[in-house]
């Protein structure tokens, strides 16, 4: 019999297609025949020796006289840095300006490694920048939201190799964001408690989702996964406000991203990804019932006409499954 | 500068990336050089002659002794059909049998066509079938929503070409849909009409996104587009169910939606594509907010971290400028 469950974060429902659910060796990515990645590639806008083809730099962490992160403002940016935010009522078609930062995040001077491949260290300086540049965008008044993410691998909408991501800071809160905040205040308001750390709590005592866990951090599979190995990092301590975190922090985070990374990318045979930060509005930083989270979602099975019309997801894998079978990586082991 | 659109229907901002958008011609498809494809195909389950390969027949329409559409159920049906709804709560974890109807219809015995390459009256035997279907479903006690939908080349979900659509009925109300509606009441109490009727009143007042216009329905690219020609066909008459229309409502459907598809075909080169009928819940059938609409996706660019994290899309075209274009294209000059 087929399951639906419902993610408490968000009450959408998900297809658990038990029936046709496939094992998680069936995911793997089938690397397909690529030519190899040179170290540097002398035509990359990313690669050092061409920092002027980038646009302004805001944000560098240098180690030993070199760059080894740069944040750089997105060439193709989807908003406008400069302006004000204006609002425009025509009847039913309302718009505003696009006033907003969109940046890019320059992770690493070597043009041929993924995040997986770099050393904690060199993760945590990605955190880094994220961090700084959350806290400086977040006092531009016209910011209302900032969301972070990474895509990793063609299928996930990326054609750069360089490896990269980038921050969104837009004037509005997204439709998404606004309904899951209506979700955790109406639990908030009824069990006075926020959902997340609920969440987190059941999942640890249920255990058989846990992927990782680490001093201040909790990867697992949810309950209701909307795809394949579908995976959120929790902190442990209730924050709603991602740049919160303290360096302690910051530096588990980077270990327990690098390490459920590593899980992914010898589990699946490297497969695309998305990764992204959820992250309170930032006119209101903290709050009880809202926590920030990150969210990875391997792009190893596609949507269509279903999940379109719907909202909903059909997942042909069990979470249970999924979930042992990331925990039994060991992220040391083999060579990467 | 960038401008953000809200879609009054879902309150979603889509950011319209002006400074990027690219133009229309940018978004044809290169015609991948695949092997041609035979009319029949002897190890094709949905070819006829291999009726035997398919599960359960529900309906049939035939010509001349041959069918013409056929729905069967899925073999790899998401749903269970038989058994009862259950519920199960264990804490936060929130399950429910999976119970639902999951059809496939076959949609023509020839295969290597696809719909936009049917005549008018074999797209309304489509049609005929999905209402058959959807009035069938819909007395079924255990299902609370139905969605059709279409799946169109690789990119779009599908690996089969013999052309096919799918109906999903599901013990549920998708959360997405509860948020339509529950916008739409809102609008209802406001303003004393169809958020969906008064968009249609103003886009056809503005004219600039109209795609194609029939006597009893109206294709256009909507001013908040999610995508380049994401596209909406919405009944003029005011209904919320699908299924109620009557025999001249359906043929003048079946015109429209092979008008749509060949100025798509034909205007971007057979992209890939999903569509999808959202109807009120099934148990309900009709009310004065809800109107039911059709709702085409082009597979003409990428969804990656952003749309994730946040929900929200970035739409590289502008909608204006799309639909001049597909109005331009005459569906009818050229052989398909």
């Amino acid at each position: 019999m087929s399951e639906l469950r419902q993610n408490i974060i968000s009450s959408d429902w998900v297809i658990i297609a038990k029936d046709r659910a496939r094992r998680p060796q069936q995911f793997v990515s089938s690397a397909s025949a690529s030519s190899p990645v040179p170290r540097h590639d002398p035509s990359c806008p990313f690669c050092p020796g061409n920092e002027r083809e980038t646009e302004q730099e805001s944000f560098r962490i240098a180690r030993q006289g070199a760059w080894q992160v740069r944040v750089v403002a997105n060439k193709y940016s989807a908003f406008t840095p400069a302006g004000t935010k204006t609002r425009a009522v025509n009847g039913l078609f309302r718009s505003m300006s696009g006033v907003g930062i969109h940046d890019v995040v320059i992770e690493h001077p070597r043009h041929d490694l993924t995040m997986a491949q770099f050393s904690a260290e060199e993760v945590c300086d990605v955190l880094r920048a994220y961090r700084v540049r959350f806290l400086a965008i977040a006092e531009d008044p016209r910011i209302e939201s900032i969301i972070i993410f990474r895509n990793h691998g063609e299928a996930a909408g990326t054609s750069l190799i360089h490896p990269h991501s980038q921050i969104a800071a837009m004037p509005v809160v997204p439709r998404q964001l606004r309904s899951r905040l209506e979700e955790a205040v109406r639990f908030y308001d009824s069990a006075g408690e926020c959902v997340f750390c609920r969440t987190l709590a059941e999942e640890l005592q249920a255990g058989v989702r846990i992927v990782h866990e680490s001093p201040h951090h909790v990867a697992f599979i949810p309950f209701a996964a909307l795809s394949p190995f579908h995976l959120w990092i929790y902190p442990r301590r209730h924050s709603s406000f991602f740049a919160g975190m303290n360096d302690d922090e910051l530096d588990d985070l980077g270990r327990m991203l690098r390490v459920v990374l590593r899980k992914l990318f010898l589990g699946l045979g490297n497969p695309p990804y998305n990764f992204s930060i959820r992250s309170n509005p930032v006119r209101e930083r903290d709050n009880e019932y809202f926590h920030w989270y990150l969210t990875i979602v391997p792009r190893v099975s596609r949507t269509a006409g279903f999940e379109i019309g719907s909202g909903m997801f059909i997942n042909a894998s069990l979470p249970e499954e999924s979930a042992t079978f990331l925990r039994d990586v060991n992220p040391e082991t083999e060579a990467l």
